[in-house]
């Protein structure tokens, strides 16, 4: 059987991500295309544990390498417990952020130098890339009014100062620069309809591959 | 001020760790050396939310590759909250495990490469190893009496089958064997006064160094 195809969100808060990976779900189910949905860190039983250790503490005693850690422990147990046995099965996989977001959030955010994420990255993926990387991008102010809005409770990356958001989005762009074959740019800053057509004519795309 | 000693504590589950530990404490607190007791995976908020997760979870769906992943993960925050801290003190520090039971438990137990665990190890405690490293040494089936006889709920170690800890066992006494100059095999199958008297004689030649 056909492997299913292995698509990632990412962005910052706000930028739209659940709306937009709705609408995709929705999409290639109408076209009968099975699709799981899943998020990082997170999507398994211990994956949601260590991201309530990662999202919830307190900023304060939390080294920047233990943080790196976590994240790629979840998405080890991820990967082996969800993402490839679906994908195995011909399941499309649509996942709300992944390694990209490491390096945007570690990396740019945290300043961990990339190579020591390539090396985590190489272990625990074994070569395993998406197929399809849609990067929703907004200005940090954007997001931080839809953040704003949504009225929930922030977690330990949303009380980061505007800086690290910076960091976050110039090292998102950056990857989007550097590999514009795997990650689309979506301009995510215009009307929800608007991004929801460009999302639909890539996913067209995808298919006729 | 002279840096304080890094003293590790190894062995199975029902080794006698405990007790020596608290002897250990006690022999230094009484020549005044300021000592922290403190146990991995663990000794800090980040670190004991890790335990729960590594020691609790069901072990349908656990990746190897997770568990040694949250080991080094806790092993980061508690070098650098913790341990680093202390040391530069001046303050001794006595643990009960450290990255000789990543060898031995997810190494010898699990079957994950050396080199892997090498690669964490070097990245992670940055060139710092322990001044002593307390092997305390029992055959499996004194190990599994004694845990038995404590009555509590095995975790999920302790849940692993006879030849797992066979392979932790013999994990360990090859490190003993291969860094004898730091890692001190003590046989503890023996009655806990003894054990205690060559601990003692132990401790006595790292204070005369």
């Amino acid at each position: 059987m056909r492997a299913g195809k292995f698509i990632t969100v990412e962005g910052s808060d706000g930028a739209g991500k659940s709306t937009q990976i709705d609408f995709m779900k929705h999409w290639l189910t109408e076209r009968d295309i099975p699709v799981i949905q899943t998020r990082e860190p997170g999507g398994t039983e211990v994956g949601e544990l260590i991201r309530s250790i990662l999202l919830n503490e307190r900023e304060a005693n939390f080294s920047d390498g233990t943080e790196l850690l976590l994240v790629f422990a979840a998405r080890m147990q991820h990967l082996d417990e969800r993402i490839r046995p679906a994908l195995r099965k011909g399941c499309w996989v649509v996942c709300d952020r992944f390694t990209d977001a490491t390096y945007a959030y570690q990396g740019g955010g945290r300043g961990i130098e990339e190579e020591r994420i390539a090396v985590l990255e190489r272990w625990v993926q074994k070569g395993l890339q998406p197929d399809l990387t849609l990067f929703l991008d907004v200005p940090v102010e954007v997001s931080l009014n839809r953040a704003r809005l949504r009225g929930a409770l922030p977690d330990r990356f949303e009380r980061e100062s505007a800086g690290f958001k910076e960091a976050v989005r110039t090292a998102y762009r950056n990857r989007a620069l550097a590999d514009p074959g795997r990650i689309r740019l979506v301009d995510a800053g215009r009307p929800v309809e608007m991004v929801r057509q460009e999302i639909e004519k890539i996913l067209a795309g995808l298919i006729e591959v």
